[in-house]
Order: structure tokens, then C-alpha cells, then sequence
């Protein structure tokens, strides 16, 4: 945790704040923060700053002087279109390219998805924000990536596709004859990266239509996680 | 796993080998092969090629005909000396680089590496070299990576790193005001990542004076396994 997040309504007027749980466990326990000392914080979707603790124990931590002045890292330009991973996967997943500061991720169903992975409590709402949040806390970010879900392919394909595409560059990583995946590509890009095993020649198909072009990393067969994370590093931004 | 392999032990004179456990289990389980199915197996730091399955059941698999007529995709000749991190995300990485092709991993004491994870069971060569093997079934490769342990930062900086770095590039990846990491680096890489936390000023000068270059993935602050796979895939190969 490198930086602590609060709400917006966790923020008094006077500039102090209150937190239980996991965020004053870590204060005390981690960082061993005494009263007197600074502590790195910021607002959930707003801008990073400082605080002074007044007290720290693990179950409460109290702050004063709380000050927010700067914003932080802008977001990279990245949609990841992601075949929706198993569920321990997706929770890492979730926190690794937060952590990157990708501006957006869709979740897609494809034909080599497990529908069981629909069912996870990994994407109730409560849940993904918990990795958002760690994620964020990692990296020093106050500002998550919007996360989208798209039950249907084709839909995806046909419509959602063009309008993510619209002034961007849209990549599908996929074994095969295909070039390297470009590197620090300066503008909007789209990444669509498949499900362990694969996207399926038809929604290969489907996708090169939609104007997305085949990135390779080389000969070997790479999991999800590793994939992605090497192409996101490509990317650059 | 994306290939089945076998120890040269396990080959024999007349092209047959008798496999049980994880690999028995996978094949009948996962891949559900039947009698007369062709199943993509490879000689552990060998060739690859195939076998027909002559029985196959979740407790031992018969195979004949075993063919390694080609060889495995070349190494990348890249070094990768990791500050050796808290266990699962050792045995991760282990998986990750193997599956990128990475020649060599050198695992390094720093000052702020736990010196109990050098007493993890996941460092006893035989959990090492499970995790070797999955990363190699995954990608479809035979030959593992090196592995060596360096446990003194002074005696590694001084005299290990001068070795590795003879007509290599050497990058240490931190935080602060250094270029992006280069892309598609042709020859020799011995990239080094610090663990959580960082390598300390110290470290970073003993380093510096070796040869090595800093580089950074910009203002965010990254675990360990995010960095060294998005590094890794900047770096091609």
C-alpha cells in the first residue's frame, strides 16, 4: 500500500478523517506510522496529497490536515478486451493492469469461456472494487479503470468493437502468422487478448472484420496472465 | 499443458514409454485421448515431436511410437536476476519466465529480501523444477532455464554481474528519473528487478558502477511480478 485511498465522504471539512479496517491495520502494523508523521494519501477518483495521523492503532486511524493537490498519473489509453479468466486469474488480473493504468476493461464472453465463470462471487461489484483498490493503492492512483461486460460476442463484435475502435488501434493477440505486437504505440489502443485456449477461428474472424489486427509474441503458447502483462509492456504510455 | 514431456529416461529403446501421475491424469482427464490418438510430447532438454497413445486412463498412460524429429524454439538470451520474492509469487514467476523463454534466472539476496524466504520449501530443487516444468509444458518448450542463487549482494555485484554482463546490455529496473526500458533488444539482456520496496541507494550505486542501466515503466509503482513480465515484453525476443 503506497498510497492510502479515502472516499470523497470520508473527508471532513475540517480535513480529518477516520478508517477501520484493513486501511488502519496497515498504517499500524506496515508503515508502523506514530502520531505526528505524514502519510500519503488520496481521494478515490480525485487527486493525491498528504495527511497528518493524530492516532494509529489497528483498529482505528485518525487523520488531520488532510491536503489534495496534485492529480495523478493520467490513465493510458488502453481498452483490454479480456476473455473472461478464471476467477483467480481475473482477481489478479484486475489488480496487475490497474496497477498499469489502463483506462478501460471489457470483460467478453467467447466460446472457450467457462459460463460457470459468469457466476463468481470474483465479479460481484464489492469484489472487483476490492481489487481495483489494491491496485490503485500499488501504484499510487487514485482514478480505476471503467470495467464493461459483454455477455454476447456478437453484439461485442458488431457493435461495441466499432465504437471502442473509433480513432484507435485495435490489436488481437493470437497465435499464428501474425507480426509482433507494436510497441509504444502513442495513441488509443484497443487489445483484445482471448481465453486460455484461445479465440476461435469465427471470432477471429469477427474481429479482423471489426478492423483488429493479429499481434503474435512469438512461438510459445503464453497463459492469460502472461500475455497480457508482456503486451501491455509493448504498449508503453 | 500444451505438450507431454518425458524424461530421456523414459524413453525407450523401441519408441514406448509408460507415464503415471499428473501427466496420466491430464491427458486422460483434459485432453481425453483415446487408444490411436497422436499426443505432442517432447524429451525434457531435447527435441519435440509426437507419440500414439496405445492406452491412456487417469492412472498410467502407454505410449509407442515416439518421434522428436524438431528442435524447441531458440532460448531468449536474456538474464533475468530477481531480487528473490515471498513465495507464491516466486512459484508464479518461475512459470511466467520459463513459458517466455528466458536462458538464465538468478535469484539475489538484497536488503530488503525476507531472508526466510531462502528457507521456503519452494526453493528445494525439486519444487523448482515442478514449476520449471509447467512453464515448459505450457509454451511447448524443453529446455528450463538456469537457475542460480547469489546470496551475497557484495560477492554478485562484484564478481557474478562483471561475468554476466560481458557483451550484454545491463538494465536494473527502478523508480526514478530513468529512461523507458528499450524495446526488442537484439543480443544479450541481464536485466535485474529489485524486490518490493526496491533495491536500496547502495545497491543501486554497486550496480551502476557494474555497468548497469536504470530503467523505469513510468510513475506507477509496480509489484514485483507486473514489472518483470511487462520489462520482459518490452524487451522481444
Amino acid at each position: 500500500m503506497n498510497v492510502v485511498l479515502l472516499d470523497p465522504s470520508e473527508v471532513r471539512a475540517d480535513g480529518g478523517a477516520s478508517l477501520d479496517g484493513r486501511r488502519a491495520e496497515h498504517v499500524a502494523k506496515v508503515l508502523g506510522k506514530a502520531p505526528g508523521d505524514a502519510l500519503a494519501v488520496g481521494v478515490r477518483g480525485g487527486k493525491l496529497g498528504s495527511a497528518q495521523v493524530v492516532s494509529s492503532t489497528k483498529q482505528a486511524l485518525e487523520l488531520e490536515a488532510c491536503v489534495f493537490e496534485r492529480e495523478p498519473a493520467p490513465k493510458r489509453p488502453i481498452t483490454l478486451v479480456l476473455a473472461l479468466p478464471r476467477p483467480p486469474v481475473f482477481r489478479r488480473l484486475l489488480q496487475h493492469v490497474t496497477a498499469l493504468g489502463i483506462e478501460r476493461i471489457v470483460l467478453l464472453h467467447t466460446r472457450r469461456v467457462e459460463k460457470s465463470y459468469w457466476m463468481s462471487p470474483s465479479l460481484e461489484p464489492a469484489a472487483i472494487d476490492t481489487q481495483l483498490q489494491l491496485g490503485l493503492e500499488q501504484a499510487v492512483d487514485t482514478v480505476a479503470p471503467d470495467i464493461e461486460r459483454a455477455r454476447g460476442f456478437k453484439a461485442f463484435a458488431e457493435d461495441r468493437l466499432p465504437e471502442l475502435a473509433a480513432g484507435a488501434r485495435v490489436l488481437v493477440a493470437h497465435p499464428g502468422p501474425f507480426g509482433p505486437c507494436p510497441v509504444d504505440v502513442p495513441g488509443p489502443v484497443v487489445l483484445l487478448v482471448g481465453p486460455e485456449g484461445g479465440f476461435i477461428p469465427y471470432e477471429i474472424e469477427r474481429l479482423t472484420e471489426a478492423g483488429a489486427q493479429g499481434v503474435s509474441l512469438g512461438p510459445r503458447i503464453l497463459r492469460v496472465e502472461t500475455a497480457t502483462l508482456a503486451l501491455l509492456g509493448r504498449l508503453g504510455g
